[in-house]
């Protein structure tokens, strides 16, 4: 078979695996093809459920032998909450297997791909190997670095402004943009801000203007407020039982009050301050969150909470949207305030893979700030 | 003839049209078909030379007789340097004149459309109207307004950021940005800065990265310097007697410098300051600079001279560069610093007819802050 046709089958297993909402799980997506044709699809749609593997093995039945599997991610290799893929792929009789991307976290001693030559199959790696990379970015930064992938989200002028200096933001950008925004929440696990993006604007941080049925999901909405001043009356804390309102506290914040904030459903996260004496230590936090199955971080904060993450290498992506409006004012609140600015433009952050998509009258520019490799 | 033709046609006229270095003059193009065939092209060159209708003329012949002629600006029907454009269309047998956009400034009792139809021909108006009026809005913001129509151009990071705080700049964008800005130069009469640039970056304000053979144009660089600051051993002072440099000066700078900057070449421009006490009187100089000929301007200046323009509602277009490219530094100089900012965002510039597109790595937006009707 050429690499076209290989290229091609990857890519359908890749458009499978985007179905899935299987945190803590990678997405994965597989395809079985005999004699040119797929005779079997698969996705994992959720913990819990079949490996995608196994799902397009069930589907190809006897029709997988002497077949191809195509498959994002390297088969595991080892006992989880369901048996070895491994062990499946061999029994079903498949004979070659093509691999876009490599597992970032084996727990077996033999890795999946090892295992398979073993057992005399055909073994091809990394087709479409970035997408592959890119579609388990997420699962890679938790197994890798302990803590959610972070993309931060904003929405600026062209001079790079979230609001006048008066605080109206309300909006920046058209409702293509806004769409589109609630899109980027939906594929999130949880949305993260500040307690004062909460005390300005009260916002929701819900998806509810995403394509259907996307606008249903319920990322987490995390609130970074040291001190719990979140208000009772706030849509966050009103909304804390139909969307998770977690709030994350210094841990000598006031019992009174987390107690109240409580009995509205809101889960209380006590965090230990940063050494440096100001907010709390952000990589306890988003530790804290992957322990909490949360794999992807949306952050929609002001200027400060961003430029602390971006101060703590702690941002992986950026989603900025750009709306073609002029505010003309340093003292407006910006994008980030880095406690450590860059003094060269060399060390300032430069978006790798950067893309520019065009939404109603704005623009989105999405890039890479850091990129994991494994 | 269809409305479609109409179009295509009249198009055609509007691409002869932007070839033209037509200062003081406005960018006209023409072209005449007879049975569906072109059979005359032309436009105007420069100042001085034949008008587009007349070049389209000569080249037709005999057979502009009971043709169309396509022409994006109303056909003048003055005395000026040249004779009235309308009495040679009557002469030369043309039937009907199909129009782009009317004359925003005639100098006759009877205006060229209506002349035409007082001697029987045929006159359609307003076949890509939009672009046919884009083509002269310099010409017609000079002629209603008296002064050069002003583009701003700066090149940001997402933030809004044209320097770290240390003043580093270069580059903000890559070099396919770059090569646009220089194309927009090219298609300027001036480039407009401050001399906080020239002392920051010692620019030279030329074309030479724009493709060839915009990158040989001239365009006149312009420094606003109050107190004739501009060091004589600057790139433009150094170069001003292959490309001209003005100074803008206040009345009251030393004679001395005025004179040591002359005698490299350099044209020294007194204008009063505003009434404001502080910096020149742009509109004042704005207006001299329409008098000697300047009908475009490209600002490309810090956020001072780039705010007191949008204060003083003097800009009417913008050209933005955005690179994805995060600063984090509210402290770093930004794209423009407004005396007067807007309190909510309804009052901020908001661009029309914004367009993004994409150079390299870094995006351009574009759009009108104001768009001049007749």
């Amino acid at each position: 078979m050429s690499e076209s046709a290989h290229a091609t089958f990857l890519g359908r297993a890749l458009e499978l695996a985007a179905e899935g909402q299987t945190a803590p799980n990678p997405h994965v997506g597989a395809v079985i093809v005999r004699d040119g044709v797929i005779v079997g699809e698969g996705f994992h749609s959720h913990a819990g459920a079949a490996h995608a593997e196994i799902a397009a093995l069930a589907a190809a039945g006897d029709r997988a032998r002497g077949a191809t599997l195509y498959c994002t991610l390297e088969p595991c290799n080892h006992h989880g909450r369901t048996p070895p893929c491994t062990e499946a792929i061999v029994r079903a009789g498949i004979t070659r297997v093509v691999i876009g991307c490599r597992d970032p976290k084996s727990h077996a001693k033999m890795p999946g791909r090892d295992h398979l030559r073993a057992r005399g199959l055909e073994v091809i790696e990394g087709v479409r190997e970035d997408e592959a990379r890119e579609l388990v970015a997420d699962f890679a930064t938790v197994a890798l670095l302990g803590r959610p992938l972070v993309e931060l989200k904003s929405a600026v002028t062209l001079d790079g402004r979230t609001a006048t200096r008066t605080g109206d933001s309300k909006w920046i950008t058209g409702e293509h943009a806004r769409a589109e925004a609630h899109r980027l929440r939906a594929h999130a696990d949880a949305i993260l801000t500040a307690i004062g993006t909460v005390l300005a604007d009260d916002p929701r941080l819900d998806a509810r203007l995403a394509p259907t049925p996307l606008s249903d999901r319920k990322p987490v909405r995390v609130v970074v407020d040291s001190a719990l001043r979140t208000p009772e009356t706030s849509q966050l804390v009103t909304t804390a039982r139909t969307q998770p309102t977690w709030i994350a506290h210094a841990p000598d914040a006031s019992v009174d009050r987390a107690t109240s904030l409580a009995s509205h459903g809101v889960t209380l996260l006590p965090i230990d301050r940063a050494n440096d004496g100001g907010g709390l230590d952000l990589t306890l936090l988003l530790r804290e969150l992957a322990r909490r199955d949360v794999m992807r971080v949306l952050v929609e904060a002001g200027g400060r909470l961003a430029g602390a993450l971006l101060d703590a290498e702690l941002v992986d992506r950026a989603a900025i949207f750009v709306a073609p409006v002029i505010v003309g004012d340093q003292e407006a609140p910006g994008l980030a305030t880095r406690a450590r600015p860059p003094l060269s433009l060399a060390s300032a952050v430069h978006l790798e893979r950067a893309v520019g998509t065009t939404h109603g009258i704005d623009m989105l520019v999405r890039g890479h700030v850091r990129t994991l490799r494994w």
